[in-house]
């Protein structure tokens, strides 16, 4: 089997810049933790994209709270903040987080504090666009994209996770994203996973713990997140509870990758040694099929999402 | 194989008079969630009890800060709360919540203002004892007796967990407990578990969905809940990471009960159809090997923990 030495893999199309900017760190700098953080806060510092840091769709109070984790393989240390105000990277609190033995996962003020004290720069995280939308209260605005990435360098794999959270939601809710197992898990011995959707669906399957299970258990990472996925919805179906808008990516711990989605599509970014130059893929779902392309111009055109 | 239609189990000694207390719920009323609730709000209440609770030890702040969760093996529905104030009842609160579709994770502030506003009983937290133990800054204590319980009655499975957490913690810390695949999970077509001990090892091994995977994939209860704490503790010490002090309890749908800890001895709570008056138990360690007794009168008048 070919070994691949670099491998990044990120959700949403919105990860494609971020990801470009990590080219260095991964390949250059062989640093999967630089690669992560610098990707990952492209996306947090864009206030284009509402469901990822500074232009995030606040709570229902109008604040801006963000969720984020960041874990190593390697030495299977985590941090991860929820609930977080006031702090324009998110993802670089839990890295630093993730150096502490004791106290790496941190909710609302005690959060902030922390962040305060480290000397993490404060921002007013409402953008204009954002605060107008909350004014007008659209609740049909039900999406919920996190940006969630996975970086192999060669000694290691990492998984990094940001977002600000389902739009309007309750002050304090805590989503999947800074919740181990459930919105992010990374074990270099095995391979790591990430999800992005419906966090309260997520966390009844402890979906990302799931994939690495599967793939420790001999299963190809495809067929970990596909198995994964559809297992568990098939489980909520029993209990009758319609669950969806799940998608999850996954790297075993040779760098090959894996995707899978109940949506009808889902666009990733990827990168590695053969095909340095980030590239948008989508993963179209058929009855349960999962079939991934590249994404051709037409695609990038017409696609309104982040 | 025999059918136990009821069965109880909970962590430490101290979950025994609430045990007792919930005998009519669950072999009388057959409702589990109703045991859990009378056993649970028990140890909560006492304030000789520093790990859940009022009496709870605080955090650095000198501020009592509560996690707890409630999970439905049945629907796999779940509620939990962190770094939760001036509520007297934590796991009441998590159970509200387990009855939410969205928002059924809430933290910090969030979580108290949800309380508030739903009627639950404020209350100063911080015991006399424990504001004396602040101010002497007892740094020895490390301990983290969590409060978890699993009940079954004649149509499901369901756990819940309560704590105060890690002894004078940052503030804002989140604990495995009110985190679902670490600190608690629960699938009535499978099992469930809970873990106490150090929440941070806890979650880097998602320890309670370890277990139920593993009865699903066909181990025995007690099996399962040896191999997913022994095997963790040797990937984490590959990882150059000495974890320990950590417990689990489990039952699998069938009512029969596992335990497994790397402690020299761990008490628990149990009861069922055949043995319903609740007993002390004590699972001990010898080299990786447990062996599991009801504690004698010598036994329970020596134990100085909770």
């Amino acid at each position: 089997m070919e070994y691949i030495k670099h491998a990044m893999i990120a959700t949403w199309k919105m990860s494609l810049d971020g990801m470009h900017q990590a080219y260095e760190d991964l390949f250059v700098k062989d640093d999967r933790k630089a690669a992560l953080l610098t990707a990952i806060t492209d996306v947090e510092n864009n206030p284009d994209y509402h469901y990822v840091g500074y232009g995030g769709f606040p709570n229902a109070c109008g604040i801006v709270e963000t969720d984020a984790s960041y874990m190593d393989g390697n030495t299977m240390q985590f941090g991860a903040v929820a609930g977080l105000r006031d702090i324009a990277s998110p993802i670089a609190v839990a890295m630093e987080l993730s150096g502490k033995t004791k106290d790496c996962f941190l909710c609302g003020e005690g959060a902030k504090q922390y962040a305060v004290e480290h000397g993490f720069e404060s921002k007013e995280m409402l953008s204009n666009y954002a605060c107008q939308q909350y004014k007008q209260h659209r609740k049909s605005i039900m999406e919920h994209d996190t940006v969630c990435m996975i970086a192999k360098d060669s000694v290691g794999l990492s998984c990094g996770v940001s977002t600000s959270g389902l739009p309007f939601k309750h002050p304090g809710r805590v989503g999947d994203s800074p919740v181990i197992g459930s919105g992010f898990y990374c074990d270099s011995l095995v391979g790591s996973a990430a999800a992005t959707g419906n966090g309260e669906d997520v966390m009844r399957g402890c979906l990302s713990f799931s994939v690495v299970s599967f793939i420790k258990a001999g299963m190809d990472v495809q067929k970990a997140c596909e198995t994964a996925l559809f297992e568990h919805l098939d489980r909520l179906k029993t209990a009758g509870y319609k669950a969806g808008d799940i998608s999850l990516i996954a790297m075993d711990r040779y760098g090959r990758c894996g995707v899978a989605t109940d949506m009808k599509q889902f666009p990733f970014v990827m990168m590695d040694d053969k095909h340095p130059d980030a590239s948008v893929y989508v993963c179209r779902n058929e009855n349960g099929t999962m079939h991934i392309q590249k994404a051709d111009e037409q695609w990038l055109s017409s696609w309104q999402g982040d």
